[in-house]
């Protein structure tokens, strides 16, 4: 089979970029889906961004534009002249043009927000009254809605008119005269039952846990969609007016973004302003991100250097004390590391609710004094039985035993105590109103260094006499 | 408002078992969502169980059950007698039943598979060939089919006979006399077509990008639900026979628990056989999972002591580069777990396809250098500076300017090297075909300790002439 017959849409679409092919660029471009218009763009130089965008037109190009990185939206919008932009915000959704709307600088948003229809501009603007990460900020107004006084027949054609203002008729949702959400009605139900049923009879009761407040936190919507299995919930306003509803693509979209928020934030990575991926990002671009905890985390580190030079004396006397100086500091940053993981990715699936702090403390107490046990025997027999063999060489008065048995000790000490902190410092970050992803693994490593050389040099001090 | 009158179903149903008034449960239970169920059933203790699930009974019981952590579903599930059994499992639906068949014991498994009427048992059966990891593993095949050849009336009524039997008709698929995934209608488009259309006019063509095969991994047919906004994405085999559907749903776990088990496995945790949550999983599983990542990198730190050890009389010289031996090899484990916490998440949202590896390299390579950089300069500065104040005390011959110059150009080293091995890790692990987020934060940190202290060590001793 020759290679032409297997490359993707996006594949082709490139070359035809290359070779400068303005019609076989918009024939392809029009049976490539958005997603892969999105993921073809972004491979293309900057210089092949006008041709791309020029050949493809506004009406193919709005629902690629809603999948690129917010860093580029703007740029690419540039490439249209007013007359198509205003085909292309007329293309879009509510909530996509929005998301646009918000990912583009001031003065763009002004400029765009002139470019709408009088109707669509008030919708738009009053969906920018709530903050990007808010349900309101990410529901579409275009949801199938039905008053229960209706009848089968009524509603079937009232879905009809309003067809084309529907995102979805996955599910309908019935508000009563004053706009408040009483219930929900499926499609099938309606295509399936006699024409003069009362929608009141057909229709499901939403309990008051299957909706959320348009300012509520937009993860708090997503984490009702994936808990009650949604394809949509209703949004609605303190009053229990229905405002609008979220999918579960947006959903998925969400969860997406926060594990990554999670991820990055607890590999020590500051939030990205610009929500690139990671290649579209530049070198100064995660420069930026990293370099606040690089340099603040070798500060504290300097602590650790502090107590090392302050027992230098400890090291010379007896050398192979140098031998498990690094493992047992080590020891503490993964096993602490390794509790703050669980606690925070258990918080982020909702699973520690309030209260369950001190199960989880207690939990972790007798988790980290096993595993502490475990690393001091394995430790020790290493020292009793595998050193002797490499005769490291040790002061008078210090045999094998007693020095295994210092360091058993000392690494217990070390990771019951840094399990049990790295246990409870997404709590406290959590009671100060923080996201518990704050206290990175580079963060936890720094702080239990510096316990680490305090309970090593004073457990090797006690018990050796030195 | 009394305390009572806000109570959360889940706390009204705990408060029912604990007054153990069996009407109570079951009306309560008939009015909590399944989702709820399971979290309140979690929140017993054992000794409740029966009585919890006895006045439940094995309808209500179904849905809730297959919510549970795979490790409690056997002994669920043992509370019920062979002919309730009966009821609970015609009560799920066919995917739902493989997965629970998945997560109980080889025994429980063929005592429950001979629970099955004949038809769901072969259904069942077929499907348990799948691994639970696989998209055939994961689908139902209870999804809406129609033939090409039909009119709309024809499909309206065909759907409506097998209503029963079908798990959702937000999107119905399209095959040709030979079963063959030819195209999709939505519900709406029968709603609102003329009875005598045919389905041929009105279907929508199914890319070959939208479909996944039964054998693929579950991943892959996530990230096609959230590449391309599906509600469902149908299910093939290797001739393109439509087979059955992933659902939204299925496809919000399935990235909630890839991200889980990334998250879980960079912090050096290994993944739960029993799928437990983290309250449920007694301290002995938690260590169970931890122990091993900690004891092995225990002894690759051994190898960090051994240098330390080497160069002691190089620290006892200076007793001042103690101040800094801490900083400079934590610096490494950060900047190098920065680099592969972006790489790792970068790979699992598949932003890095095969053959970027040299283009993320170049990228860490210049961002590492810039990192190492400022803070080889921030340290400098600190000591030219500031640590003189303190009167450290360093041997003749050695003023500030050289100490602080020797400082910055070990950090620099050490930060450039461990981001970009820390950026390339991931690559070499995927290359042999292992996770890359095996590459965890602990590991990294524990090579780039041993290369952090002979860096520190070798460039201390060329430039301070010791």
């Amino acid at each position: 089979m020759p290679e032409d017959a297997v490359a993707s849409p996006a594949e082709a679409l490139l070359r035809a970029v290359e070779a400068d092919d303005q019609s076989a660029i918009l024939s392809l471009a029009a049976e490539t889906h958005y997603a892969d218009l999105a993921q073809a763009y972004q491979e293309l130089e900057e210089e092949q961004h006008p041709v791309f965008l020029n050949s493809i037109g506004p009406e193919l190009a709005a629902d690629m534009v809603v999948e690129l990185p917010e860093g580029m939206i703007e740029e690419a919008l540039d490439h249209f002249r007013p007359a198509e932009l205003k085909i292309l915000f007329r293309e879009l959704s509510d909530d996509d043009r929005v998301d646009i709307l918000q990912a583009v600088g001031d003065e763009a948003r002004l400029r765009f927000l002139g470019l709408l229809g009088p109707e669509d501009e008030e919708l738009t603007r009053s969906l920018l009254r709530y903050e990007y990460d808010t349900a309101g900020g990410r529901m579409t107004t275009r949801f199938g809605r039905l008053f229960a006084s209706m009848t089968v027949k009524q509603a079937i054609e009232y879905l009809r008119r309003d067809q084309e203002n529907t995102e979805t008729l996955s599910r309908i949702f019935v508000v009563d005269a004053r706009g408040h959400l009483i219930g929900r009605v499926r499609l099938r139900d309606l295509a399936f039952n006699t024409w003069d049923t009362p929608i009141r009879d057909i229709m499901e009761e939403v309990g008051p846990e299957q909706r959320v407040l348009a300012t509520a936190d937009q993860e708090e919507a997503a984490h009702l969609l994936l808990k009650y299995d949604l394809i949509v919930l209703p949004v609605v306003d303190e009053f229990d007016h229905m405002l609008g509803i979220i999918t579960h693509d947006d959903a998925m979209e969400i969860l997406q973004e926060e594990s990554t928020e999670d991820f990055e934030r607890f590999g020590g990575i500051a939030a990205d302003q610009e929500e690139s991926t990671y290649l579209s990002a530049d070198p100064l671009n995660h420069f930026r991100r990293r370099a606040g905890w690089l340099v603040g985390l070798a500060f504290v580190s300097i602590l650790s250097g502090y107590v090392m030079m302050r027992f230098g004396s400890v090291l010379s006397q007896v050398f192979v004390l140098s031998l498990f100086l690094p493992m047992v500091v080590a020891a503490g940053g993964n096993s602490g590391g390794q509790a703050t993981t669980m606690v925070i990715r258990a918080m982020s699936l909702n699973e520690l609710v309030k209260g369950t702090g001190l199960r989880v403390a207690w939990k972790e107490l007798r988790t980290g004094f096993m595993l502490g046990l475990l690393l001091g025997l394995c430790m020790a027999l290493f020292t009793a039985f595998v050193l002797p063999a490499f005769k490291p060489g040790l002061p008078a008065g210090i045999g094998y035993p007693r020095l295994a048995f210092s360091v058993a000790v000392a690494l217990t000490a070390q990771v019951t105590s840094a399990t049990f902190l790295g246990s409870l410092l997404p709590f406290g970050a959590r009671a100060v109103k923080l996201d518990p992803a704050v206290v990175s693994a580079p963060a936890i490593a720094a702080i239990v260094d510096v316990s680490g050389m305090v309970i090593y040099f004073t457990v090797a001090r006690a018990l050796l006499g030195l």
